[in-house]
């Protein structure tokens, strides 16, 4: 890559720290920025610094913000008796996405896993539990994926949380809608099988 | 995307200013920057800034250079009596990639194309005489692609440096290297059969 000049090899590199950006992609990127206008280079470069620079997780839901409370958080449109607990942002994104959901959200710093010594204080199941504990809480609806640490969570927040007046659910597990069953695997098929429920 | 803080929003925004980088991709690298640590994400930003700030066009082959004139033109390792011509910078890198010339270039801003108004003082073709006029070179390699822009341009360059005392020269045009003739179009092949050479 003696090729380019150093700024432009330099950049190329960085690029190429990202996740799924390749050499060829990198070099194409820097590029598209050597022959950009100044002005649009500097509002990337500087819309990630400011990112950076406001960037936290809401005081209370843990969630992304630019604020010390998110904006879920603090809409009052939002039922702030029902709590969705996630395992993490991106859970929380797709959650939102589905449209779903109207209540708030508990972000998980991930989930339970023992063999990585990783316990309930370290993924805030603490702070759930202050948060119920401080009242107001109708329903905790635990959508931790359906894998052996989103079960073993989900599991171990509902013992935790047995003493509090509050219903807690877990989302439904089964054959994903549009899912062809000879595509889906054995577990979730049992699974699925398990909770089958009466038509009426 | 109301599901992330506009400090997220925008920076998704803006990398999908970028080639080839569309929604899902510009969440990606967005959301690697958020779990980043700042360190990364401000090298990143920096090597944008500085790429812009300091980047410039070689003084003498126009190419890229992050100095008055580039590493190319400035060794002396590399033949000045010869200049490969092309029509931009990813051409000249290709060049380069190849390790095929070792002398120095000049680098076209583009191709002529009349229909687009794109004349030779358009293109830095005034600069490459002026080059040859000062003396020193002993041969022009054209190597502009092998398309009808590229064979006008090379022409046009031929003609108009026809009264200097200088060798001008056309990179080959064929079959691929590995290209199996099947898959090799018509106009190729016709070049190919015209500019056949006697095997000895």
């Amino acid at each position: 890559m003696a090729r380019y000049p150093a700024s432009v090899t330099d950049l190329i590199r960085l690029f190429t720290m990202l996740p799924g950006v390749g050499e060829k992609t990198a070099e194409r990127l820097t590029m598209h920025l050597v022959h950009a206008p100044v002005r649009e280079a500097e509002s990337l470069a500087r819309g990630i610094l400011h990112m950076k620079d406001v960037i936290r997780l809401c005081r209370i839901c843990h969630g992304l913000s630019d604020r010390d409370i998110c904006s879920i958080c603090e809409n009052p449109a939002r039922d702030k008796s029902l709590i969705c607990v996630v395992a993490g942002i991106s859970d929380m994104a797709a959650m939102e996405n589905s449209g779903a959901f109207r209540g708030r959200y508990h972000i998980l710093q991930g989930l339970l896993s023992p063999v990585d010594g990783v316990g309930p204080d370290d993924i805030r199941i603490r702070e759930l539990a202050a948060r119920v504990g401080a009242g107001g809480v109708r329903e905790i609806i635990l959508a931790t994926g359906a894998t052996l640490e989103g079960d073993a969570t989900a599991v171990y927040i509902h013992d935790r949380l047995g003493r509090y007046p509050v219903r807690i659910s877990r989302i439904a597990a089964g054959v994903p809608i549009g899912g062809d069953l000879k595509y889906v695997d054995q577990l979730t098929l049992r699974k699925a099988m398990e909770d089958r429920h009466e038509l009426t």
